[in-house]
């Protein structure tokens, strides 16, 4: 099992006297285009993101660091994950409940990391830590369950059976977002990898890893399921100059809903005899 | 994966020109002391459990057959379960989120199943069937966590470590309810396994199947969660009976609520070439 601890903006508003250790580039995230976000799930000072093979011991971790906090923190929102949606270096590509293989074109080498994850020597007590954006984001699935293949393909760019870039050949192949076939681009530019990808964002990547989470029922009694988007990335700006675009273009926009949203500061993993975030306080 | 269809007492009310047919014990389950229910997790005409190692796949099944159904049924409720709070014949024994081993005593050996679980011949097109009662019910792990282990010990009377029953021995020696130290039962007679156990109910046993599942945050702020109670048994009446006592006199109902409730006549498995229920509907 894995925690992850972030530290939300509140942390450093003065109330515990670090408003001069804010970390440089923490700040919340500004509302975005197509923002549907609900109170219940925004925001939050602390972060705690528990990982494990085993849900239920994900969840006692929880449980038992809540329990610890008592009068001192409570607990804002909290989201069972499930199925991660994203591709480590040696998996194959995981489906989210849209059926796509999400993490195909994810950060996976070395350099990508320290190029677009882990913050430097410069970012004082935060080096060698990044940053969290956490998105919940509702899907209309029972309307997705609906739609035509080929339009689901449209809408994200790829193929469904092997996550193919529309432009051709295969997962892995680099989509060609110039390629035509009949006069119109083979890749839609509404679509989502079209949008999303660094190519169009003057190279910049974020690290993706997303979960599923059911809810029950939605308020029109249709299931309510979607993804937990976390991402990491060395400046929170990344992500939003990213969902600015989806947030106004994104053909995937018809079938999903941004509903909650948090940002945090993750401390460098402690050295043995040391504490998360002992540099921060110390 | 296996799916475990179950039809609710609606069925058989007219509707369908089925009223004849209805199985002879399929009647809703009566209010109980300490019921809790809210409509919203009540009921129901049909039951539908997938269950897998992958949850995806679960979820994924659900999502198909409510597609399929569109325009004839909608979802009334689902909940998304985890880690079994039962022992199987080979494994040992899961732990539910109140952190006890739970399915010890529980229905394993052939025979028990054919006197307890499946209908016989005399059940008409239900023969090889059974009965399936559900209930949610929501924990208030929080005051839970803050209890002492002795004290949580009393409530199920059991050992929390090992299991074993309070009256001394391991997991599998069978309790003895009249074992006493200093004039007090060892076993508390208000203790969960005292109320529940066949011992008690004239030698009535029911097979339990329970999950474990989370809801977020509560109306006070609170983690949410609890066990998505499911049982098997060859006579609803074995449930109501057993939660008859539990419900006026169990400690655990300190720490419990149940919320949701409904009971489903669980056709036999199909044979090759046939479908589920088929001998109902020919
Ligand atoms: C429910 C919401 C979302 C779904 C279902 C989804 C799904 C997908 C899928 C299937 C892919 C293609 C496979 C891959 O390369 O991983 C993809 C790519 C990507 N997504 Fe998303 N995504 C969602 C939200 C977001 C958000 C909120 C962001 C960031 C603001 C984002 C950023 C990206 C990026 C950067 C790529 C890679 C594009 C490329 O370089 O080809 N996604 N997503
Ligand atoms: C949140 C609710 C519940 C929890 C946490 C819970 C937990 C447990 C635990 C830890 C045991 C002891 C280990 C074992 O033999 O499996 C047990 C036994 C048992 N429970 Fe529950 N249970 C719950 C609800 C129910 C309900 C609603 C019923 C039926 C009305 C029930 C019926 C039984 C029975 C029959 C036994 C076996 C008793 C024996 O023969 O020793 N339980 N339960």
């Amino acid at each position: 099992m894995t925690v992850t601890v972030g530290l939300g903006p509140g942390i450093f508003d003065g109330r515990f006297g670090l408003a001069n250790k804010k970390p440089a580039h923490l700040a919340q995230i500004p509302d975005l285009p197509s923002d549907n976000l609900a109170a219940a799930t925004t925001g939050g000072d602390l972060s705690l993101q528990a990982c494990a093979d085993d849900p239920q011991v994900a969840y006692h971790a929880i449980r038992d660091l809540a329990r610890m906090a008592r009068g001192t923190a409570t607990v804002r929102w909290t989201v069972l994950g499930f199925g991660r949606a994203s591709a480590g270096k040696n998996q194959t590509t995981p489906r989210n409940l849209m059926g796509f293989k999400d993490g195909t074109r994810n950060i996976t080498s070395d350099a990508d990391y320290d190029e677009f994850v882990w913050l430097g020597d410069s970012a004082g007590w935060m080096a060698g830590g990044t940053y969290q954006v956490v998105r919940k984001i509702e899907m209309n699935i029972e309307i997705w369950d609906a739609d035509v293949i080929s339009d689901q393909q449209r809408v994200f760019g790829r193929t469904k059976v092997d996550g193919a870039p529309l432009s051709g050949g295969s997962e892995h192949t680099t989509p060609d977002f110039h390629a035509k076939a009949g006069g119109e681009l083979k890749i839609d530019p509404r679509s989502h990898v079209s949008l999303a990808a660094h190519e169009h964002h003057g190279g910049v990547k974020i690290l993706r890893r997303p979960y599923n989470y059911t809810d029950g029922l939605n308020q029109y009694g249709q299931l309510d399921a979607g993804l937990l988007f976390t991402a990491y990335m060395n400046d929170p700006e990344h992500f939003t100059r990213i969902q600015t675009r989806l947030g106004s273009s994104d053909r995937l926009n018809e079938y999903i809903s941004h509903i909650g949203s948090a940002v945090f500061a993750v401390p460098p993993a402690p050295r043995a005899g040391e504490y998360i975030g002992q540099a921060l306080f110390r």
